[in-house]
This record gives C-alpha cells, structure tokens and sequence, in this order.
C-alpha cells in the first residue's frame, strides 16, 4: 500500500481500539507526550516504579523508552519494561534523548539496545548515527547541526541498527533498511516548544500498536509535522505558546483527508 | 442547606481564605494539578521530600494522596504526610490511581487506607470497587467499562469504606453513605486530556479545606463538569489543547450565578 | 550603559547564541522553565542525575538551581553541578523556593549557598531575608506578606549575601550593593498561574549567559513583567489558562521597541 493511505489506515484503527501505550520517560515532557498520545486518539499510562512496570508493560500495546532525564533508577525500570514487552510481542519505541551528549547517557542507550530489540528508534541525526557508530565500529561522520540526514545515510543506519530508525530534523527521513522516505512537513515553531521530539516518538508508539514499524514511523512524524502546520496556520502563529495548545488541536483533527491534503512524503524502495 | 448554595458559600470562602493544599501527587499531571488549585483560588504545594512532608502536611489546610507514578519513596511520603495531617485534623482527599491495575498499586492504596482516615476518596468505579471489596471481602461486579456507578452502588462503597466516596464517569456519583448525589456535568472532551480525574481530586480537595466532605466532593466534581462545559463553549471547542487551557480560566471565572445555572444536581437522602 | 538598552542588547545577544542553561529544577514547573527558556530564545536541559550533572554543567552557559520538589538526591545532584558550574566559569542563578517554609529546605538552601557562589538569587521577600538573616546572624524582620522590599533592603541584602538579588513581588526590585533597581510591571494574574517565579528565575539565567548578573536579572523580571501584561492585553485577559499560554508567546515577541515602551524601571546608584 502506498505510506500516507497506510497510514490513514492505522489512525482509523488506533481510533478504533484506542490502544494502552506505556511509556517510561523523562519528566519534563512527560504531561505533554501523555496529551499527545490521547490527543490522536490512544490511551497512555507513564507508570515508571521498577516495582509495577514488567506487569504494565505486558498489558500494553507499545512501549516507549525515552533517555530524557534519565536516573540510574528509571534505566532499570526501562530494562524490566522492555523485557516484559519483548517476551510478550510489544513493540518498544526508543527516543535515545542526548545519546553522545553524556556519558552516562551514551552508556545507557547503548545497554538498552543491546538487550532489547526496538522496533522504531527515533531521534535526531546525531543521537543515532552515535548510536550506530557504537554498533557498528564505524564513524558516519554526522552532526545534526550540519542539516538533516540524507535517504542513503538513513538506510545505512537502519542496517547498522538492525531496526526502523526515523532521524527528525528540518527534514525528517525514516528508513527499516529497505524503505525509506523522506518527509518535508512541519515549521520553524516547533524547535521552540520542549517536547515536539518525545511527543513524535508517543505519536510513533501509538501507530507502532496497530501498524508494522515503517508505517507507525511515518504516521507519528507525519501527524507531528502536518500538527505544527495546521497549528500555525491559526491562532499558533501568535507565538510558541498559543502554538503549543493548537498541536493537541491538529493531532485529533487529524484524518485521512488532511493527511492526503497536507502529507509531503516520498518513498524510495531498495 | 440545598448542596449547590452550600458549594457557593464554600467557593466564595475558600477564595476569601486561599487555603494551603498540600499534594503528594504524581508526576503527569503535577502541574496541572497545582494550575487547577490556584484557578479556583486556593494555593497549591507539592512538597513530596520525606524529610520535610509531614512539617508541610501540618501547615496544609488539606493533603491530596495520588498515586498515579507510584514509588516506593513517595509511598513513603504519603504515609508520613498522612500520618502528620490526622494529628493535625487536615482532611485527607486520596486518589487511587490505577488500583486494580497492578499489584503493587491495589497494595499501596489498601496500605493507605489501613493506616490513614481519609475524608473523600475520588476515582473511577472500577477504582473505587477494587478497594471496597478488599475491604469488605465482597464481589461488586463492577467494571467502570460498563458504565457509571448508580446510587445504590455509591451510597453501599462509602458505607463499606466508610467515607465520602466520589465516583466519576460520565456520569459522577458521590455519598457519604448517608446521603447520596448524582451530578450530569461535564462532556466527551474531558477525556481527551490528561489529569482531569486528578485536578478533580485537587478541587476536591481545595472545597475540602472550608467545607465538609460531600459538599467539598460535590464542589470538585461540579467545577470540573461545568468547567468541561464553558471550555467547550467556547474556544475549547477546536480540540483538546486549546480545551485544556480553557478549563483553567472556566475554573477561574466559576461563580455562584454559574453553579445554579449549570449545575446538574440530583441529591437522595437515606 | 542605561538599563533597559543594556537588556536589550542582551537579548539580541542571547537569541544569536542560543546559549545552553541547565537547570536542575522542581518537577512542578520543569515544562514551563523549558518553554520560557525556549520561547526568550535560549536552550535548556534539564538533565539531572548525579551520574551526568557535572559534565552537563560544564558544556553550558548558565546553570539553574531550583529548590521546588527538593529531594536528597537532587540536592547532591545540585552540589556536583554547581561545583561544575564554578570551576568552569558558569554563572549560577539560585531559587530557593520556600527556604524558611520547612527545616529541611532552609538547610539545603543555606547549604548551597555555603559551597556554591551563585551570580543571582531570586526570590519573594520572605525567602531571600531568611537565607540573609542565617548568614548575617541578624533580623531583618521582613514578611513577604507584608508588601513589597524596599530598594534599601534589597541593597543591604545583597550586601549580606554577597551576590546580585532579585525580590520578586508586587514590585521587584533588585540589587548588587552597589546599583538597585525598581521594577513595576506585571499584572495580579500572574499570582494565579504556577511557576512564574521559576520561570523568572530561568529567564534570569537565560540573560545570565551573556551579560552581567545585575543586567541578567532586570532582563529575566521584564521579561516576565512585561509578559504579564502583553499577556493580559490580548486572549489572556479570559482567565489563567489562556494567559498562561499567552505569557510563552509574549517572552517571543519581546523585543527592543516592546521593553522601551513598556519597561517601568527606576535605577538607584549608591
């Protein structure tokens, strides 16, 4: 099927089911990516105690791993959640929030990707070529503020990573190794509201419930980027605020005909 | 008195007396939760240190225990601020987020309810029944995806946990055993936002502060079903973001002449 | 330089760099200090586990210590980050949130204070003349309750504290010992919103990484004054959750020709 068609699809039926998405993430954007998450019409829970979150997990329908304040104690809830998700079929979304920024951080995503298996890892350019360059013992060469990852690049990476990667930034190219599209959707604005990036990878996990990751990848790019548009298109251009309420706006707003309408994608198959 | 002129008196009151309401609460919806209680005019802390909460618990004029994000420690938190307000006299509003979901969580919230007195507690049915049959040993056979609690049912769980139970849904209910209300307010869109059961247990707990348990109950729950209705009057209306942000100013703006001309209110007396 | 050109130039600079400030801050208005951050036009972090705090202070421009939500660990994690902060240079702007409100925060605050030198601390009246009265031994029997400081009590605070102070209130003022200054804007609203004096705090430090710290904190205060009232002027005038929104938009439009016209700034030199 064509992507945006795939992914009117999959908004119908994350509608229909309104799936549990679990979510162990940092807190600053935390109300935000929970908003977001019903806002397009699924149903988020952000229980994060090591005590409750294999069980959790288990009973969700897509797990999201976000690094953004990241403590020692919430990377061993994230290992116990991702666990539980991987042994019961849940696909687990990791956003790997400043991986190359830290240490600490570099260390952690690196752990949580060796020992569970991610179904989208979605993050800027520099966030995954850090992490594919660990992987793969190869330098890519790539900084996020050079401009945004090209198809090819996104490709090799999604080999290296051996999973779906979605690299946003001015232009945002996702790719599973052998698709891989390019999305031109989304303004300037965004970069000034905390949280666009976290609340694209709950949009990513909410379609990850009921459609393959390539597809969840695009729909949760394209509902955050066509969100910003619609949102600035009205009352949002007032300022990052105003903005920042029309988003929830755009994103249950969001159907088949805005998609079609709005959606800026093309595909490249290998 | 008639309930809603009681909820008036207690409004124009607690704005007069801006009383401290201390929260133990989680992580999601923390600020929304102390946005909700400085809109209807009372003044929110969210201390949450062990080593401090019972000094602030004892200067609060009511304490709300939520346990929505859950740990070990902040359980630790609440049993200390619990244990401080009932030597204290503050009224206690408690918030069994999720309980019935996961282990852990119906532990934490029967653990809460053997040591504490609480005035009111606030949650869905399903919520509510998993703790009245802990309690009581006995089968309710209710789900809160069935539908909303009756009379009856409301009137029965506040007998068996002997306080002022609130029952929200599409259709709220509240006792105190011996007398029992149904409140209509409200609207679809309340569910597309994060938190709105928990900044219902903030006003809840902010009435609570100037009025006894089933008129604070009743002021909580009729701010947040009218205050659903002006927002979707209005600008709200365009989706949930901008909604959200309406709520706060319809709590604002909430007045004596507002409560009578939209509240909703069907009271029984046993 | 006269003040407000001095702020002025000082927000051409910030937007140009985009400096990075981290903040370890409460977790009630974690989101908001992010958005205003962003929305002045600088780029904040919020990272803060111990394991990390020290290299991430290091790599910024400005570090925020924020008291709300204090815990233990997120003490330690302040005294390894500030530690950071000032063998590197970096300013660090302080909010002690309700020092003088429990034991334990007046400690942790007077602690911070001992080991750390900070380029501003803001504050209300009741919080800044506790931490002076600890170090001074002396009473300067102020309430914040009481009204607004006067500029000779700014002056002789920051006197006895060694360091810039912004009290914030009715009217702000604030002072180096050497130059005061009174700040009169700002509207009653802002009271009704969570968060305004940390987010002030954060614009401080948004200022702080590329001017003086006296320039800073006049900077950070019309920010938020002049926010307040542009806020007010348009949609926000409907009650606090819109004028929330609106405040984000204001600290974006502020400009040069908008602090010149609105500006009330009166400048004491000793």
């Amino acid at each position: 099927m064509e992507l945006i068609p795939a992914v009117a699809r999959a908004l119908e039926e994350l509608r229909r089911q309104r799936p549990l998405i679990h979510h162990i993430t940092n807190f600053v954007t935390m109300t935000d990516c929970a908003n977001a998450t019903l806002a397009i019409g699924a149903s988020p829970t952000m229980t994060n105690a090591v005590e409750e979150v294999a069980e959790m997990a288990a009973a969700a329908r897509a797990l999201v791993l976000n690094l953004g304040t990241l403590q020692a104690w919430t990377l061993e809830a994230m290992l116990a959640a991702g666990k539980s998700a991987a042994a019961h079929g849940v696909p687990i979304v990791f956003d790997p929030v400043g991986a190359g920024g830290t240490t600490f951080r570099t260390q952690a995503a690196l752990r949580l990707l060796d020992e569970l298996p991610m179904a989208v890892i979605r993050g800027n350019a520099s966030e995954i070529t850090c992490l594919a360059a660990h992987k793969s013992g190869q330098d890519f060469g790539v900084d996020s503020r050079l401009g945004p990852a090209d198809p090819a690049l996104a490709s090799s990476l999604a080999s290296h990573l051996g999973t779906t990667v979605a690299i946003t930034g001015a232009v945002d190219v996702l790719s599973d190794g052998c698709q891989t599209a390019e999305i031109r959707n989304g303004c300037p604005l965004l970069t000034y509201v905390t949280g666009t990036g976290c609340m694209t990878t709950s949009l990513i996990a909410s379609f990850a419930a009921v459609a393959d990751p390539f597809t969840a990848a695009a729909g949760g790019i394209l509902a955050m980027g066509i969100g910003g548009e619609l949102a600035l298109a009205g009352e949002g251009k007032n300022g990052p605020g105003t903005f920042h309420a029309r988003l929830f706006d755009a994103f249950y707003q969001l159907n088949d005909a805005i998609l079609q309408k709005y959606g800026k994608v093309v595909v490249h198959r290998e």
